[in-house]
Formats: structure tokens, sequence, C-alpha cells
């Protein structure tokens, strides 16, 4: 297809396609003339993923970046898939730049849940923070709280795992688990507290739902 | 207590514990002399709760006085319990000042889990708008995925339910269930991460944990 109908099957406008070209983003198009290049639908599917991950997860170009380095990265130097899927999962908000080791809340947390303990997984220090937080809140975490959330969780993570798409390739496993983890966390957040009214209502009896302001 | 007692078993400068009590979301000391208030625990523990809702959950401070006066208001005219924590929830981010009904794929979704739809509950809007962007991000939500997320965050939440406090009235119970909603959403988001992370592992056959960036 024409730049024309990519810009036209995408939505996103040609100013936009060419930026996308001239960063590197966007792979170029086979060139058929001298003043024409052909374009395919990895080309659609490229520019969606772009979009997804700048305009809906709301990453920075940088990230961005990063990620489709990942995924276009030489095969034999790029980093395996699971490699990939933490350097492109670490890509994404909270950005705790100022994060150091030690993390030893997270390091017995993660302990305590027969998970294997890396510092260098961004994930690590997203746990000690949010621990720091719920312990300068009076809330501490406790054993068995974080028994029942690691145990929900994982299941929800096999599920998620689960349906990775196997076909695509690095582009198709990599997009799902990033946009996946990021689009994700906010219906996460959402469900969470729909079921804390449902099971509020139920504890306290109540038949109406609450209004909320 | 003294106040200079009250700022320093709080560790809040006694200009902030000032500003408290001229905001009326710190009562009045009880005056033992012209010039001499004394304060009790009660004082104690709210400033610990404002500074828990302020600075650790980095509440704007008209949302705190929202969470506070629902707290406070006087009983014959207060909210009973559970419409008192829906409202106080709702005065957690995120703030989606220009959402309006109707909300269809929340509707959708409420109903398909079993749970009664309330469109005034203010996590419906926060729903709706995190389903948009799943389909916007090509992940669109499945009947299957919510079932599952469902399941296991209605499970969390009766446990989080189950450790409300008995004591210490809407205070301690308000308190608990804004905190714990606010505060451990980024370690339920961690821990999401990391079992990603686990469940990946090994379903790729990696022994290693992964680079971070």
């Amino acid at each position: 297809m024409r730049i024309s109908e990519l810009v036209e099957r995408t939505g996103v406008p040609l100013a936009t396609v060419k930026f996308y070209l001239r960063q590197g983003m966007l792979p170029a198009g086979e060139a058929v003339s001298a003043t024409r290049a052909e374009y395919g639908e990895e080309h659609v599917r490229r520019v969606g993923l772009i979009r997804a991950l700048s305009d809906v997860a709301g990453l920075p170009l940088g990230r961005v970046k990063e990620i489709l380095d990942l995924i276009d990265g030489p095969e034999d130097s790029a980093p395996g898939l699971f490699d990939a899927l933490g350097q492109a999962v670490a890509a994404l908000p909270p950005y705790l730049e100022d994060a150091q080791p030690p993390y030893p809340r997270a390091e017995a947390a993660i302990a305590a849940i027969g998970q294997v303990y890396d510092e260098r997984y961004a994930a690590v220090a997203q746990l000690e923070r949010a621990l720091e937080a719920v312990e300068a809140g009076g809330i501490p975490m406790t054993d068995e709280r974080l028994q029942v959330y690691a145990e929900h969780l994982r299941a929800m993570a096999e599920y998620d795992l689960s349906r990775m798409p196997d076909e695509g390739g690095r582009e198709a496993q990599l997009g799902y688990a990033v946009l996946g983890t990021a689009l994700y966390d906010p219906v996460v957040a959402a469900l969470r507290r729909l079921a804390h009214q449902d099971v509020a209502a139920g504890r306290l009896g109540v038949e109406e739902t609450p209004k909320g302001t």
C-alpha cells in the first residue's frame, strides 16, 4: 500500500508517520520507484503498537523506542525473549530513577512467596517503594496478606501468560506483555474497588449500592 | 499532652499542627488554662491519618478534608458506614472529572461478574475508562479474562474486608479502607509484575532472573 493508505488505515496523520520513519521507529517501506515506497501489514501493526504505547499507555517517546529496539534488535545480539520481556516491562512507569539497592522489604517479601529475588528487576524497586508506603501509612504488609495477594496475583499471571500470542513474533509478544501490564493495571485497580464495594455490601448487610461522588 | 509533645510524638512541625487545627482537620485540644490545651491519643492518631493521606498517599488537601468530614460528620446526618466507605474511596485518584454516563463497557462487565451496577459509584467510571484503553490498545477485555480477574480480586477483597479494624470507629475503618485502597494499589501492581516474571521464567524454561533496566 502507499503511504496515503497507511495513513488512512491507521488514522495517524502523514506528518506523524513520517516522523516515525525518520526516527527509525517504523521500518522504511520497500522502494518501488524513485518517488514511491510500498508499505505492508507489518507497518499497519507497528503504527498501531506505537500509538498504543504512546497515546493509550502514555509512555514517553524514549521509552517507546526502548521497547521497539528490544523488538527489532538483531537476533544474534538481542536478549532472549525472557530478558526482553523483563526489559520491556521495565520501560513502564513508575520510574524510580533514584531507587538504589538494598531493597530489604522487597527481598523479604519475595523470599516469603518463594520467588527468585533479583534486585536488577525493576519491579523489585517498585515493590520496595510500595511496601515502604504501606508501612508509613500505618497498614504494613503482613505475611498473611502477602500470601493471599501473591497466590491470587499469580493465578491471574498464569492466565495472562497462557494467552500470550503464539504468532506475530517478538513484536506481538512484547507488545502483549507491555500493553497488558500497563493498560490492565487500571482495570485491576477498578475491579479491585468494585470487589471491595460488593464484599462490603454483603458484610454490612446493605441492599443498595453506595452513592459515590 | 501539650502541643509540643504532640509535635514530638508525630514528627509533624508545630506550624503544620496549628494549620490542621485552624482548618478543623484536627479537633481542638481540651482547654486546661487560658494559654494551654491538652491533647490526647486521638490527636496523635488523627495527625498520623492526615499525614498518611496527604504525604504518603499524595492526596490533595481538599480530598483529605472530604474524608475527614465523612469520619467526623454528626452521627444523625452522616451517611451509614457503607455509603461513607464508598464516598471515602471516591476521594482517591484517578479523578475523572469529565466522566459522564453512560458507561456501557463497565455496565456489561459488572453484569457479567454478577455485581450490582450503579453509575454513581466512582470505580464504575474508572472501569469504563480502563476498558476503553485496553480496547484502544488492542487487547480488549474478554469474558474469560474478566471472570478470572474478578474471581481472584474478589478473594483478595474478602481478605481485606476480613481484616478491617473492629475497634477505633469510623476513623479506623475509613482510614483502613482509603489507605488500603490507595497504598496497596502499587503493591498489587508490583506483585503482579513479579508474578508475570516468575510465571514467564517457568514457561520459557529460564533459570536466571532477567536484567531489568
